[in-house]
């Protein structure tokens, strides 16, 4: 009997696999990536949510390393809770380490992380598992594939991708390695299916320079170029045209320049010396021997763009003639405030340039044609949809099937599936536990499905207390005081509230053993016959001793 | 000295001009459009937003008309609102009217309507305003743009439009009338920006009809198509595909079923005797023998194709291999709701083809090259865009440059501004409101910034109400109560409420005038410190009598 290989993917919001996938054959496992979700708008308060990995602290001491493929957010941020709950050594490229590390040290677990550098082309042997690393491009440098070889076969993990001919960093995707694995035979090639609805191949970086090229040449004034914090190649881009332009570059944001800096130091960010420098000395320069970057491309409430935007940013102003920049589209679920955003520019008088206005942002992940090359180079027996939505993954599959895969090897699973290989062949065999956890402050998974449901009907229609004060014979004493919030102007509501006294005055005046809950049915019934509206309304009940 | 002729956009969230402009000519007015809007993510528990008319309401002596340009909600939604304040004649084309009627006698307005069929190529006289009605293409048949002449001069406002070549029913936009109007000299265009970072030009609605084919092809079961119910000429390119493919067609929900009605009874919906069937048999018949029209494109909560895709609609349930057809583009802020949705359907083993991956929708609005022959056309002197985001506003307003319209001729303003045309000259003079309502229930403006803050910290952190009972001395009697919602789940945090309590008891140890505030403060401060979160905290402080 063969012992079977298992894959699960368990992270990621509408996405499979997109966070961390878990590697299990016999009694060792290993784990790829673990990163962090952004909340949708409908989860109210929720600052990220991480991969319910429940499954996996179980198993924790199978657990032989974690692979990280490249260093953004969504691929690294719940290491900190992973780390919290079990520890394991951890491999990653040396700029996706750097940043790993800048993480670890914020969380405070740094010194008890055991980090481990790797380079594509690397191979290393962790019990059943021989994993060898080979090059991506992406829209980070240092990003990694995986070619997991174990002995129920070898499975191809893209990482996040895309074929770039022309990137930033000159270093292509290893087509050589992919070839390689083809020649060995590949049981199966889990694949990044973020673009599987865009057809065509996705353009290169290379086109960003010539629209930067066009911004620096036209702008009157200040250049403003936002970007993510982590987009290396972005900032690299920048700083080529500034320097193409004769302009000197400012880094705004703690995060962009902590990353740059790590960046720098390993040799991932080469821009000449002199060319940054900080933003107090570029403030006084000529507007035209400038260009500032920044963060805040998704319109976030506190991101430097948002505050400038608003004119509350406090170390400099918009001021007429700047060009502003957004190179990055919105994440879906952002689009309104991202244009709120350019338009608040555009009223202070900023230029604004952005997609699809100028091509000034590209993808960094790889679309249809592309998903086709990776197939026919690998030449895998499955194909397993990964890092998408259900209707990614399902373009992704038709996607496989038209270049030949047939439908049985592939498989379109959700978060928790258990995917079995034996004996060459490929089976969808159980769940395990496979949602999400929100985090919210210092507290994970504390806020479930029922505090959502409050957050959402108090967002709707606020609230409205009512404290009733009552003597011995339970008739009321006083006039009840009334305190709401979201749910009407205040200060304009006097009349409103007065009706609502008699409303409780009238069901007072007949005595009851549950004054508190008609009081509450009440007042809801009131409310909502008055205005249509269903604030949650609470009565206490404070029996006094006729004080008055 | 010449009168001055003042156009004034009044309606729009982002969007200028979009919902409502007034045009005012010495003591006379004319409203075009009365619109409502979607609120956006951010607007908690709105349900639809009108324009701040109160400008109006004080001029409301002067309104000699109201001419709406469309049948859609964005431009008739907020005629109930209008017709509460005042009442003037409705101008509109036979399709809009027969929309504004369904509306009216919704609203129990009907009644003292004064509603006016105008058509295409009509022309009016209200006071100083000469109104000439020209037909334009949009996704809604009968639509019309406006030639308004005045003692200033001519203006020409194109409505929504779009220059479809092949429209569904038939009927190109008037390009003959918009050359005449050049030929008289105009002085003003005001023109859609919608789509004015769309370079190129918009498909055809015809494009649509070889789409649906293919659909109507490979669908190996029943058909559901969803679209707008006010989407008119998509129903019939369904319709029509459905006969071709030998399918009866049924009609799900009221207000489509209700403009389907109107559309057909006016002849602007032209669907074969039998074609159309109840839903209770077309449930009845072969699964390939059916499509099913809905709405719900946009992933409302409590449409038809959200509650299927959540298998909670009550007629039928999606089964394996129904064709799912969105036959619309998630409207920006809804991309989330609207994915899920698709995932959901996938989910439940439905096909779903929407676009990008099929083109099963296009665009209402021109694009660059159209606005760009709009120009050519009307030749006017000045080009006012309308109907965008600034950002929009501002690419149209380049656009205009591009094909010579003087940079100073040309005005890109938000709403509330005061544009005044006078001896040929355009000036934008002065500000009058410009904002916008909220609709909540019945509540109409009675909910504003300071709701809608205490909303969001609501949806955010929740609320938390203590009752202290105290006795006369001011020292705390019993335990104090603790009320929650939103803010943690209450089941899990006796031990955080339990140590809560200790921190009031440590407050009220020291007798103090404002125990209430000290407590709030104390509780506070202690939930931060605890879990990062900040819900509203209250504290009752109810003197007591020692019950005890």
């Amino acid at each position: 009997m063969t012992t079977k290989l298992r894959i699960i993917p368990l992270g990621g919001l509408g996405e499979v696999g997109k966070n961390m996938t878990l590697f299990e054959y016999g009694e060792y496992s290993l784990l790829v990536d673990a990163g962090l979700m952004f909340p949708e708008n409908d989860m109210f308060g929720v600052d990220y949510l991480i991969p319910d990995f429940n499954y996996l602290i179980e198993k924790r001491d199978t657990l032989l390393g974690i692979v990280i493929t490249h260093g953004h957010e969504d691929h690294t941020g719940a290491i900190r809770h992973v780390l919290a709950e079990m520890n394991a050594p951890i491999y990653a490229t040396p700029l996706t380490r750097g940043l790993l590390e800048i993480k670890l040290r914020d969380a405070k677990l740094f010194d008890r992380a055991n980090l481990n550098t790797i380079r594509a082309g690397d191979l290393i042997h962790l019990g059943p598992f021989a994993v060898e690393f080979f090059h991506v491009c992406h829209s980070i440098p240092d990003g990694v594939g995986l070619g997991i070889s174990t002995p129920a076969g070898l499975i191809v993990h893209s990482g996040d991708f895309k074929f770039d001919h022309s990137p930033v960093d000159g270093w292509p995707t290893d087509y050589a390695k992919l070839a390689e694995f083809s020649g060995r035979g590949v049981l199966a090639l889990l694949a990044d299916s973020t673009n599987a609805d865009k057809p065509g191949w996705t353009p290169s970086e290379a086109v960003i320079d010539s629209a930067m090229d066009h911004v620096f040449r036209e702008a009157p004034g200040r250049i403003l170029a936002a970007t993510f914090a982590s987009h290396i190649s972005r900032i690299q881009q920048v700083a080529n045209a500034a320097f193409r332009h004769n302009r000197k570059m400012a880094l705004v944001g703690t995060s962009m320049i902590e990353n740059a800096r790590m960046a720098q130091k390993l040799g991932y960010l080469a821009v000449p010396e002199g060319l940054i420098i900080p933003t107090d000395d570029a403030l006084k320069l000529p507007p035209k021997k400038v260009v500032i970057m920044t963060t805040g491309t998704q319109g976030e409430p506190t991101s430097i763009l948002r505050r400038l935007s608003e004119g509350r940013n406090r170390q400099f102003d918009i001021q007429t003639n700047d060009t502003v920049v957004l190179s990055s589209n919105p994440i879906p679920g952002n689009e309104e405030g991202v244009h709120r955003t350019i338009n608040r520019l555009l009223q202070r008088g900023a230029y604004v340039i952005y997609d699809p206005s100028a091509q000034v942002h590209v993808s960094g992940h790889a679309s249809a044609e592309e998903m086709k090359l990776l197939i026919h180079l690998v030449k895998p027996k499955h194909v397993v949809p990964i890092h998408g939505e259900l209707r990614h993954l399902t373009r992704h599959a038709a996607i496989a099937r038209e270049v030949g895969i047939p439908p049985e090897n592939t498989a379109v699973v959700e978060n928790g599936a258990v995917i079995e290989f034996a004996d060459g062949k490929m089976l969808v065999s159980g769940r395990v536990p496979g949602g999400y956890v929100y985090v919210d402050g210092t507290g994970v998974g504390d806020i479930g499905p029922s505090v959502m449901r409050e957050r959402e009907a108090l967002g709707e229609d606020g609230f409205v207390v009512v404290n009733l004060r009552v003597n011995r014979a339970g008739q009321l004493v006083g006039k009840p005081d009334i305190i709401s919030r979201g749910f009407i102007y205040v200060p304009e509501a006097e009349e409103m509230f007065e009706a609502a006294r008699a409303q409780i005055a009238a069901v007072a005046a007949r005595p009851s053993a549950n004054l508190r809950e008609k009081v509450e049915q009440a007042l809801t019934d009131f409310f909502y016959s008055e205005l249509k509206r269903r604030p949650m309304v609470f009565a206490l009940v404070n029996p006094v001793d006729a004080l008055d």
